[in-house]
């Protein structure tokens, strides 16, 4: 059936919908949740069908696009589409295999990823898979598989032939900006150090958020093949690289549960160290109440898994449990977190000797990998020497920014609030899953210059009256929005 | 956050979807898909966020409602609602429980459902518990807890204290309307039988549908009281009595995989049961490689499980399997079906033997149940001596229909199509599915005159060019996309 397209002005956030007329879906008895496929040209979709009942929204003829549906086929308000019915994909037998306890052969598991990239699966469908894997488990063989079809499933940057290193951190702790101070160390030591990060989805910033401050993250593969030859590393966003991209939809299904099957956990981070080649992988599993890993018992299993999981892809990988509980960093949000990593390198006074110091820890144990003799002195000598630095704005200018940038100069939110110690004593818990709310609200990490600076880290005596972190924002009215969120619940607590 | 009501005019089928604009979102650090809780007076509901990143779909102060919302907060265009963010639910430990291998208590049983009544649980949550469910089983004890809370859910009919009868079929055989042949029949025997029934969901027709072609089905519950005082019996559309509410949710989830939790279907369909006070139940498992049951061996455990639950509910329940390989009756579809039903009632030579057979069979159980002496002479006496027409006729009357309804002036579609046999032989096989799908796409169930009229059933001989069945549609258009459909792929099978 030919449609008019209405431009329905609609994101879902994944799921692709379309919208019909009642008349038009008893021609095709089509009901509401009903898969169909639409096509422009030879660009197709898999999408979920939304039924309108009066002619109000979409009237008989024509058909409403979501905005994910737009984007997939490239179409426009009164382009012409087709629709058709489509029978399930093959891939929900091996879906239902797995819910069965079933192990799934290599084929299998790379029939429902391309189905996937495809987006020829619902995301009740996906969710059904989600959770097979996460009640019957992966073996070793199936979160191998899956790993490489999700390494299938993008680009493959393919840098050089020698070493390559990486690293990954599982999240959850706010203002953790440990990359940028771990891979220009690396980069001056002599490794390679092709360092595709993430924007934030639920957190104030992301490596690539805070990375966007100082230099352009979007970076064309052409241009980050030079810049690997001429620098020896680089920070980019790896969200537009293509790489690995049938894991990002499972991603957004495990979040409403936080359900993290544990091979699939393990394949979707593989996956995209893999898709870069790295030999030679770093993993950093913070554990606290409120990190992503909340047990030592389960940042164990985790790391024996990640260990196994390397070698059946052939990686490296040295896993290490780190402190979660709270913040690293004074900055949180990408402007003030990019002003503490220059600070650092800088060897600036105001560096946050938090992040220092992990930062010096993980380069120390990447550099071991790599074989360089005494690596911790090496860190510390390529940090303090300045070195470090000079490699940050060689990455800073091969990837288009301003090497000069001034941390003193670096803007922060124009209307700020205090929040100040109600009694005297020592800093017991600061609450990281608020902290970052708020610093979400204030508008980060859409607004660079918005977030919180802590002035206090767990331990440490402050008296009342001191403030204890400051909201900052560039809107009066997301500044109390985000003072309104700070009144319902304590964000840290004084004993 | 106030906002002005937007109707969208967009039907989803079931979940509760709500569209802000991206700047309101902001303000709320509210994401896709992030749950918010939509108040309107005392009513509420909680639904699941959409974006619009222009002003074009939704401005800025205003807020899109789907109409799934504006039904459940009855409002309209212009009326102001509250949103706000919502904690997630605590049921949602219960349901990461039941994926943990666990078994649930009552109460946590109790407070998914309460969830699932209120509106608190997303779409992919709860394909997260039925998974749950399916990998990890449900004990007796959390089923038999599962059809009690399904039950408290809703409405309880509460018709007398003595013994109640009822029967459920599984389903998926087109034109299977033996209820309305059963019910009759014991209800002239002197059962207590009030049938609450389903109406069509991706078949032809329900029972509902069929007996609303004779009287109305959506009777209030007082009227229905005096009925079973009067008449002894009723047939009547269970969805409008608000039985078993929560259930209906659960089942349009299992539905993309088909995947039906054992316990989750016992539950469900006992539940139902306990709904009426029902005593003594008859179930009925079709077996049939296109019939919702595909194996004798999944059938017999389904036997013991039923039989199993009905103790644990009180209930006494005799199972059987029957013949689900093809359609029962001539006709499909509610018109044709009807006229089927009121022929058997009749003793008319046009009635189909297979209907007659198989309602005697069924009815003579119950009988037998009741502790009726000679059950299967007496089902024979009461259909032959037109005992049991009569009583299809007060019920008729009672529910508010014409009880002289003649069914040879039933109406069937204006426009039709022979589909012939292309060889002479003996019919091997006719596909349920393929059946369903073509007099669904003549406009069965929405038109009532829609469907099919079979000639023929299985194992019967055809000369080459004699008439296999007959598609009735109201609309040239509609008989002309089943005609497309019908020539996709073969629908019987000679040799």
């Amino acid at each position: 059936m030919k449609l008019i397209v209405k431009d329905m002005d609609i994101a879902t956030g994944g799921i692709q919908v379309i919208l019909i007329n009642q008349k038009d879906a008893v021609k095709l008895d089509l009901h509401h949740g009903d898969r169909v496929i639409v096509k422009k040209g030879n660009k197709k979709t898999v999408a979920i069908t939304d039924i309108a009942e009066s002619k109000k929204a979409v009237s008989p003829g024509h058909i409403g696009l979501f905005e994910e549906v737009l984007d997939t086929l490239n179409v426009k308000q009164d382009a012409i589409v087709t629709i058709d019915l489509i029978d399930k994909p093959a891939s929900l037998v091996s879906i239902r295999k797995k819910l069965d306890k079933k192990e799934l052969t290599k084929e299998e598991i790379n029939g429902i990823v391309k189905d996937i990239i495809s987006n020829n699966l619902t995301e009740i469908e996906l969710c059904y898979f989600i959770s097979g894997c996460y009640t019957n488990g992966l073996s070793l063989e199936e979160t191998g598989a899956l790993a490489k079809a999700i390494v299938d499933s993008g680009e493959i940057l393919n840098f050089s032939n020698g070493l390559i290193f990486d690293k990954h951190c599982i999240g959850g702790v706010p203002g953790n900006r440990t990359t940028m101070v771990v891979v220009p160390i690396c980069v001056a030591a002599g490794l390679k150090f092709p360092k595709t990060s993430s924007r934030s989805i639920t957190s104030p910033s992301g490596t690539a958020d805070t990375m966007e401050v100082l230099a352009p993250v979007s970076v064309k593969l052409t241009k980050l093949k030079i810049i690997m030859k001429k620098v020896g590393g680089f920070i980019a966003w790896g969200g537009g690289m293509g790489l690995a991209t049938a894991d990002d939809k499972l991603i957004r299904l495990r979040h409403p549960l936080s359900l993290d099957p544990q091979g699939m956990l393990l394949a979707s981070i593989l996956a995209k160290k893999a898709a870069v080649k790295a030999t030679h992988v770093l993993i950093d599993i913070p554990v606290g109440l409120e990190a992503k890993v909340v047990s030592e018992k389960k940042a164990k299993i985790l790391k024996k898994d990640f260990t196994m999981l390397g070698k059946h892809l052939g990686m490296k990988i040295k896993v290490i449990l780190s402190d979660g509980k709270e913040p690293i960093g004074h900055g949180i949000g990408p402007n003030l977190e990019a002003r503490d990593v220059l600070w650092v390198l800088q060897n600036d006074i105001k560096a946050p000797s938090d992040l220092k110091r992990k930062s010096l820890y993980v380069t120390t144990l990447i550099l071991k990998m790599a074989g360089v003799k005494r690596p911790k002195e090496t860190a510390r000598v390529m940090l303090e020497s300045g070195l470090a630095y000079k490699k940050m704005q060689d990455m800073i200018r091969a990837q288009g920014g301003n090497p000069y940038i001034d941390p003193n100069k670096i803007k922060v939110g124009e209307f700020s609030y205090k929040v100040l110690a109600q009694k005297s004593g020592k800093i017991k818990y600061l609450h990281n899953k608020r902290i970052a709310r708020i610093a979400r609200i204030a508008g980060a990490p859409l607004d660079k210059a918005a977030g919180i600076y802590l002035n206090y880290h767990v331990g440490y005596n402050i008296k009342k009256g001191e403030t204890v972190f400051i909201i900052y924002s560039d809107s009066k009215e997301k500044l109390k929005y985000a003072i309104t969120e700070l009144n319902k619940k304590p964000v840290f607590e004084i004993n």
